[in-house]
């Protein structure tokens, strides 16, 4: 038991809100969630880990794609409940979509705007799986 | 009803996680939840509105401190969960503990190292009740 583990925390389902902050552009890359397990192996290994809610299962990030993201800095928020990364994201592309970041949607007049282009087929990332 | 709040997918409590990120600096300040009647306001008004989770009502960052955030940007993520604002800080204290930002700690050989000084002391800013 590492106890600057036991200083999150962690909700109902022993999760935390994580976040992933380009460390040269400080975009906001991709939001997700982190449980005990995924926290611990990003800090020992430098490499995003994640907890994947829809499949409830650690998930690291780019285990598929290829896009792995080396972690800088681990940051926790006063309530404890919010990690936020500084990561430099292996082949420029975090989201599942094949753009640098999932925030690719901009409102403009009451309207949700992409703004980012594809700059990798989803096919091509995950050869006909969808998935981070 | 507005189609654009119908694209945000609400949690099981009518929530989306929020996140404040300096305009300027692009540093995170602070993230919290919001709900629908919240995010309608923030961008009818150009200034963040969250719901407070713990008061389980409308909070307007800023109503009892004066540290209001007024917002430039609003992007969606990818899967509609996660709102991020760009915003200016009135006051330059995003954090109740009297921080710039809420991210103050850092985690340094397995410890979390508050990396921040508090720029005014919460009691001065909430005159002896704390909140945001």
């Amino acid at each position: 038991m590492s106890s600057w583990l036991d200083e999150v925390r962690w909700d109902a389902q022993g999760l935390v809100t994580a976040i992933a902050q380009d460390a040269h552009s400080q975009r906001i890359l991709m939001v997700a969630y982190m449980n005990r397990e995924s926290l611990q192996l990003t800090a020992q290994t430098g490499i995003a880990h994640y907890f994947s809610r829809s499949r409830q299962r650690l998930w690291k990030k780019g285990e598929a794609s290829g896009h792995l993201q080396t972690v800088s800095e681990l940051r926790l928020d006063c309530d404890g409940d919010v990690i936020v990364m500084q990561i430099a994201q292996a082949g420029g592309i975090a989201c599942h979509t094949g753009r640098e970041s999932c925030l690719y949607r901009k409102l403009v007049d009451e309207q949700w705007v992409v703004t980012d282009a594809v700059l990798k087929d989803p096919d091509a990332i995950y050869g006909g799986h969808t998935g981070h």
